[in-house]
């Protein structure tokens, strides 16, 4: 602990002059910033110097102690944060579904803590909860929700999912809401894809549903939910006199960025009154798109429907926007609020939630509408697309490199780097479950893994792997690279594939030569121990795929509780 | 729509300019702040130029539009947000339990905003990530919860209650998280006081154990819940064949400040071998004071602990942690990832909770820590207390105002106002249920609502009334002012009461004037039509009593399911 003469007395009694110190403060910090976003546009730019965690303990100062170093800490420290985070304004951060955010976002998230607001009830922030109403009814207008609909923000997609999963059951089953389960008797069961996001099976557990309560639907040859299958598992779970109740199809997925059909979906859905729910965390903002907006064709029908304009339009995070076909649903079915005191259910927000305190994230996405209209959103999309494309070709067009689904489903680019020396086996060949098959595939996943990890190491471009599952066969390991950022440009991409070629030269021996494997087999443990990155923790928080779990696995047709974990960047 | 010649199109392909952009718009961002917080130390500045929502929303310019206004529209936009909004940095804004946040505050989330920073897992936030896990250890252990303890963030004070029960849950009960309460055949009873927070009942209906699972514990005169009451709940549930689970107990309860004896509570969970959960998100930062830290003895017995500096301690909204004495079990309770690709549980946060991205909060407590040191945090709470006393003083020695409590327990101080010609009766007149006082009960009620509105539409002052429930009796509506900027000096307390004492004089003449009440009886429908903020939704969402839900209410003794909800803001 470092001996001062309390700084922090002199802080505390300057109160008056916070406008003085803010001042300051902020001059320093916007230099600091601006600095930091020059930088990260420079050619050779890296996006993260990367540590792992033991090696990061050190090179940090993390020590909290009685006295406080003072004001005059503050700067050396942000400097020391900003050098070792990863620095999103790259456009070479192609990690996560999003991307770094801009200065509109910048100038609202400074708006929203310069209020510290609080979106719970009007009377403590009137502004705010009248914009997002605004921009929530808006935006469940833009997909074609009808004249009831509108919505609110949730904190991330996850919550988002997990506010319409409860409306539905609050909404169908009122009396779950007093009573609980105890003795309901009836048994609630829930629809989607093996693609969908893992939070659905998250708020499937927290709900008291149960993950095996799950019927994960199969998808077809490109990651889509298949209606007629979903058709057929409905069928099968109301034979077993089951109570399915809800279906949930996602617009972007997480891995493949592949779009069920939603009209298709919702035509099912209804036809057997379950409550219509669209995970829309990722492609939603495609309805911003005149070109692109047909991928989202059937929101229309959607009772419930989750958009994050803080991936694709890139608000800062968190933005996440529930809205509904009725926007007083929230309240209806979640409110424990007495109706004699709540009559008017459009100005205290908080009630329609599970929260109390919320941050007025709705007018991330009010702020940027309003500065750069729907165009502003409309061309940063198709300059996404447009680079995906670009991507796609440099793919196709080098022998090295083989992609997992031919045609991209939208903006993620999944591809395998095939060294020399490898042949590459097509989807048929790739499920024959035969030995030699297996231990192409376990060779091919550690070629990927040990690109990666140096790909990590240099720092220069920041993308993931992902292991997958495409019609129950299991994928080697491949790269997801994720087009966002209206900064990239075809040069960085070009860049993207020399720097992968660049690496993979030369790996297989590598690989060989550090003992990875002996005759196509991988030895797991000994990289395991090696590198906290490349253990499939520290890296693999982002994907994750699991068909071991103790879910009670019905087996009848349509039905896995094999559980398949995507995670993704809400 | 305005027809502007595409300004979208230049800020899209400005976009390597997005450095000098923000340099401009920070530094014009950086005036209107100071100038904002400036204006909100002068004498005589308003809190809020209040507006009900209709004429609200023809004051601010809610269009959005296909074009956009382009990067000159936004001060302007800015502008009149700030017009309308509540000022927190008023040292007069007392409405809720947080107040404006300071300078250090603001900075670090600048930095946040500049990252775009998702602390779910390691490798995109390394440095967020462990200082997350530094400042939550280092909080739990303040918190004398053991070697082993830890926590992480959650978005607000109800969601770490919320996956503080689901932890709990899954912890007892894991079998749930896959075949969910089907057959499950126990009835799980929770306990909590009835001043306890409202997120309690929303989590309790989240998780599928319905709010009749809830045995609210009563209070005793000071409004702290009733060891031996506990006690005797517990031994009814269980000889009911029941399962009791989880206790809830909470330090610095929403309305009146109470501390529940920690010590006592978690001695009867442990013996009954309960969850035992902490409700400290406004009264757990007394840990940082020497001199009240006192108040939560006992909170080494919680196996969880919430506790939010972004109430007491000034750090922008939100910053919540649940805080556990066993830092894995977040993880080892709640993931559903395989458990051979999670080896090491101390780096990828997200997994341990129900949400997927997540903003880093946990860094706004240790930026202000490491600037501050406990003695800055320190000094801030003292000085609450002192003027929390210093209030108190002046309304025990004026003659027109009577305390709720005549010591407070902490931070709130509730109040009535009794105008000339009105007397005052005590507690154990006001039980008494007879027509005469409750017609007196209905005329203090408006007397307070009366004042209220008034205060509102000056706008110096922003603070709250309140129902309650004390012992079971419902008292009039009463004033609630909560004590917690630094900035707040005896001289605005002072002007508070002055202002009060100058509206209470002849309110008593205009209501009756207004035909408010007849014969001391309200005619309330008359008000409710006349203002949003009145009618007890615009207004009430702080705080409401509720006697009559739908619970399947067991009146056996220790039990009420009557719910009384009381919202606060986390």
């Amino acid at each position: 602990m470092k001996i001062q003469k309390q700084p922090t007395q002199d802080i505390f009694d300057d109160l008056c002059s916070d406008a003085v110190e803010l001042d300051q403060l902020v001059s320093q910090m916007k230099d600091l910033m601006v600095e930091y976003v020059n930088e990260s546009r420079k050619s050779g730019a890296l996006v993260v110097e990367y540590k792992p965690p033991e090696e990061l303990e050190t090179l940090i100062d993390l020590d909290l102690t009685y006295t406080g170093v003072g004001i005059s800490g503050l700067m050396p420290l942000l400097h020391n944060v900003l050098r070792y985070s990863v620095n999103t304004w790259n456009p070479k951060f192609m990690d996560k579904l999003y991307a770094g955010t801009n200065p509109v976002g910048i100038i609202t998230e400074m708006l929203i803590t310069l209020l510290n607001a609080n979106s719970h009830v009007y009377h403590v922030s009137p502004v705010l909860t009248l914009m997002e109403n605004h921009v929530s009814e808006k935006l469940a207008r833009l997909l074609g929700m009808g004249e009831k609909s509108g919505g609110i923000t949730c904190p991330g997609g996850a919550f988002s999912n997990q506010l319409a999963m409860l409306t539905a059951r609050n909404h169908m089953f009122p009396e779950i809401k007093t009573k609980g389960y105890y003795n309901f008797g009836k048994r609630l069961m829930l629809f989607t894809s093996d693609a969908g996001h893992y939070s659905i099976e998250k708020t499937a557990m927290t709900l008291g549903l149960g993950i095996d309560s799950i019927v994960k639907v199969s998808c077809d040859d490109q990651g889509r939910m298949r209606p007629d299958e979903l058709e057929r598992s409905i069928i099968k779970s109301l034979e077993r006199k089951e109570t399915p109740f809800f279906v949930n199809a996602t617009v972007g997925t997480t891995v493949l960025g592949a779009f069920d059909p939603l009209r298709e979906i919702g035509k099912v859905a209804k036809r057997y009154n379950l409550w219509f729910h669209v995970d829309g965390s990722w492609g939603g903002s495609l309805i911003f798109s005149d070109k692109h907006k047909h991928m989202i064709d059937g929101s229309s029908l959607a009772d419930t429907f989750v958009l994050n304009p803080h991936k694709l339009l890139g608000t800062p995070l968190q933005c996440s926007f529930l809205l509904a076909s009725d926007r007083q649903i929230f309240q209806q079915s979640n409110s424990l609020g007495a109706k004699y005191l709540f009559h008017d259910n459009k100005y205290d927000l908080g009630d329609g939630t599970v929260g109390c305190g919320r941050r007025p994230d709705a007018i991330k996405l009010f702020i940027g509408w309003k500065i750069f209209g729907i165009i502003g959103y409309k061309q940063r999309i198709e300059h996404a697309f447009k680079m995906a494309g670009y991507l796609t070709n440099l793919i196709k067009n080098n022998n090295r490199f083989k992609m997992v689904l031919e045609t991209p489903p939208s903006l993620q680019i999944c591809f395998w780097y095939i060294p020399k020396g490898m042949e590459f086996y097509g989807q048929d060949e790739i499920e024959k479950e035969s030995n030699k098959f297996q231990i192409w595939k376990e060779k091919l996943s550690l070629v990927t893994k040990g690109i990666h990890k140096k790909l990590q190491e240099r720092g220069r471009f920041l993308f993931d792997y992902s292991p997958f599952e495409l019609n129950g066969k299991e994928l080697p390991l491949f790269f997801r690279v994720v087009i966002n950022a209206p900064s990239i440009n075809e040069h960085h991409l070009d860049e993207l594939v020399k720097e992968v070629e660049m690496i993979g030269e030369g790996i297989l021996e590598y690989l060989e030569k550090n003992n990875k494997f002996q005759n196509g087999l991988s030895l797991e443990n000994q990289i395991t121990n090696e590198n906290h990155s490349m253990n499939g923790n520290g890296h693999v928080g982002d994907h994750r795929a699991s068909g071991r779990t103790n879910g009670n696995s019905s087996n009848s047709n349509g039905i896995s509780n094999g559980l398949h974990h995507i995670e993704h960047g809400y």
